[in-house]
């Protein structure tokens, strides 16, 4: 299938270049990856840890309300502390452990979601915890007004308002530095993946967050239920209004325990001859505009399966050799794209586009004239394109889409046969 | 996090050099990939094409119980006909179009799950739609006696059991041809991924298999439940007893709807000098047994960055520079596998295991010795290594495995500077 909606990021106002210097030889960091924060990973199980970073000094909360992360400006975004979040949370929502939390779990008590995002180890302030782990936490919390923090959101979100701070849709302007943009990214994906999945799609009972908003456990037990007694469609009645019927998420790792990420592939497609790469554009995009055919991998596949899948069920030509370029954290809601660059077989270079309705259009362009229109025609989605751009001339996303990392490794030689280190 | 248990496949017998082939350029086609099927993903949701399909004396169906795929032979699926799978099925699944399924959606009717895997175009005398779409349909089907099917499915296994096939676990043995492996790689996972979500993560209320068996609608009417007037926590009462609340993946694209794959990574760690290779091993493998760190990618990470935190958090490593070598299926239950190889820095090389508790080791070993092992001292994880071994040796995971692939790379000049194409 093709993405459905392959939102392209409007242009970053951050110095993109530098951003996107090349850190590691030739790899390219595409936006939204390249976090600072180191996330320690094996410390969310750590209630000890959680509690002690969501009560340091140094510790950053970043707000969402709606999936809307809290700006201070168009490119910053704004940090709040203990003291914003403690009535939404409580003064220690990691108290328990999490086999205390799941013993006692009652779906009927609301509580905000927290994700622990990590350390930004830069900070010689932050904690230092079992002597390895230092920096400065980093946390976000969904402050959605609803529920049982409806008041206290309400009464944070005109306080946040009054210190100049707003509610902004990133996806609408990408103006945010590389490493905030990583940030966000993160937040965003883990929020939006809780919010999906409040029931467990084994059994359909709620489930609990834990593991610092990584992980979402199936409780054997509910205190604040009794819909195993009443509304259960089980001809046994258990004897403990509590208990909930039996999940194989219980008993064994699932990956429904874990947050999903969908991989998806982004292609520059390449004619035999070297000399003209084929885009493709959906109806509802501007005049003129066009970029790299895309979709999601398929259960069972490969990439470069996908890439040829894809690029033959949306524009009818058969690709040869695949090569993979780079990839780009997408959290909109929950992807991985993976960027790369294929070239079609001489035998299948004619476009069909019966196959899959999807595009308007795909076709063929010089790489003289994506050359140009990377130079002169490149913009979000929204924007007008540059001052240089003529009427009717080809126009592309932005720096910040690895579409456009794509084609500009094309037109600056990917395939030309030098090490791709 | 790591990988909980990544199980390392056997050895296959089928002849995996010439399996493995370069088919495009220098691109490595890992086991599990290179299926021989044309999904024509597009055709799914066109009920008359499946039911044509579903019928066509060409039609091969994959039957599987409790996962486990039929065979014929340890290195040969068995396939079964229309009229085999008939008793279980009924005439025609595919009677309905996807809106009258949803609309009539009755949660007490069982029926077992089919997957549409795709035409095989080299059979001459398959079917012809559209003009456009030839070769012979397969399906996979869940034979697994339970519920309805629970009669007709034990009839059907004696039935086979006197044709001489059996159900038998695939990943214990790996003995298939790379393209009937990876026929029952995209038939497992489907399966798998429609057994573990019967309900619906958003609302927690029961799904419809549809699209081929490539997606799980959450129809707003149940016709065979209640439990929207009985059961339910709602305060309002629905006029309609069969109606059900409402549900976001109704109302616009959920990835919920979708199977899931899940990103990892697995990858080939070089030392700064180039002279070594960085292997881990887990407590419950042989002596001797190594093989390369792998995890799973987190929201909103870039494949290098996910490479580079597991490796750190594995084994206290830094690296440097990380490249995408190739990428494998893993239909256990539903990872998509992307290897790297990634270079330690100068001062990144000494390893330390302390910050999560995945491995029992991690250690250099001199390419040497590496190249040695993955000439004497490969097989299965249950299975003896070949003759030439001599114990104390190196063990290493065998050509069907992608750490195997990656291995190989790094000891055959992977980072040596020539085009990776
Ligand atoms: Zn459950
Ligand atoms: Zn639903």
């Amino acid at each position: 299938m093709p993405l459905p909606a392959p939102e392209l990021p409007e242009p970053a106002h951050a110095d993109l270049d530098s951003m996107l210097s090349r850190k590691f030889g030739k790899e390219i960091a595409n936006y939204f990856s390249g976090s600072p924060l180191n996330r320690v990973s094996f410390l969310r199980a750590d209630h000890t840890f959680l509690s002690t970073a969501f009560k340091h000094p140094s510790t950053s909360f970043l707000v969402f309300s709606n999936l809307q992360p809290l700006f201070k400006s168009p490119t910053e975004l704004a940090y709040v502390s203990y003291k914003d979040v403690v009535p939404l949370t409580g003064e220690d929502p990691y108290m328990q452990t999490e086999d205390e939390m799941i013993s006692t779990y009652n779906s009927s008590k609301f509580t905000p979601q927290l994700i622990f995002l990590g350390l930004d180890e830069r900070n010689k302030n932050g904690l230092l915890y079992k002597d390895h782990y230092k920096g400065a936490p980093y946390f976000a919390i969904d402050a959605t007004p609803k529920g049982a923090i409806q008041s206290a959101a309400e009464e944070l979100a005109k306080n946040l308002q009054e210190r100049g701070y707003h509610f902004g849709e990133a996806r609408m302007h990408m103006t945010l530095p590389a490493e905030e943009a990583a940030i966000y990214a993160e937040a965003r994906h883990l929020l939006d993946w809780n919010a999906r999945n409040p029931f467990c799609a084994q059994c359909g009972n709620p489930t609990l967050s834990v593991n610092g908003g990584f992980k979402r456990a199936c409780p054997p037990k509910d205190m604040g239920s009794l819909k195993g007694a009443i509304g259960s469609t089980n001809s046994v009645t258990p004897s403990d209004p509590t208990e909930r019927p039996p999940c194989a998420t219980r008993t064994g790792i699932s990956n429904l325990s874990f947050p999903r990420t969908d991989p998806t592939v982004i292609m520059a497609v390449v004619s035999p001859d070297g000399q003209r790469i084929l885009l493709g554009r959906q109806k509802r995009w501007p005049p003129h505009w066009y970029s790299t055919l895309a979709g999601f991998l398929e259960p069972a596949e490969s990439v470069e399966e996908a890439v040829r899948r894809e690029v033959w069920e949306e524009s009818g030509i058969f690709l040869g050799r695949v090569v993979i370029h780079s990839t780009q954290p997408w959290p909109y809601p929950a992807n991985l794209m993976i960027g790369a660059i294929g070239q079609a077989i001489p035998e299948g270079e004619t476009v069909h586009l019966g196959h899959d309705a999807e595009l308007e259009d795909a076709r063929w362009f010089s790489v003289e004239e994506v050359r140009e229109a990377l130079r002169v025609g490149t913009s979000g989605l929204g924007d007008e394109a540059g001052p240089e751009y003529k009427e009717g001339g080809l126009r592309l996303p932005p720096k910040t889409a690895i579409a456009n990392q794509l084609m500009t490794a094309v037109v600056n030689g990917f395939l030309g046969g030098d090490s791709k280190m």
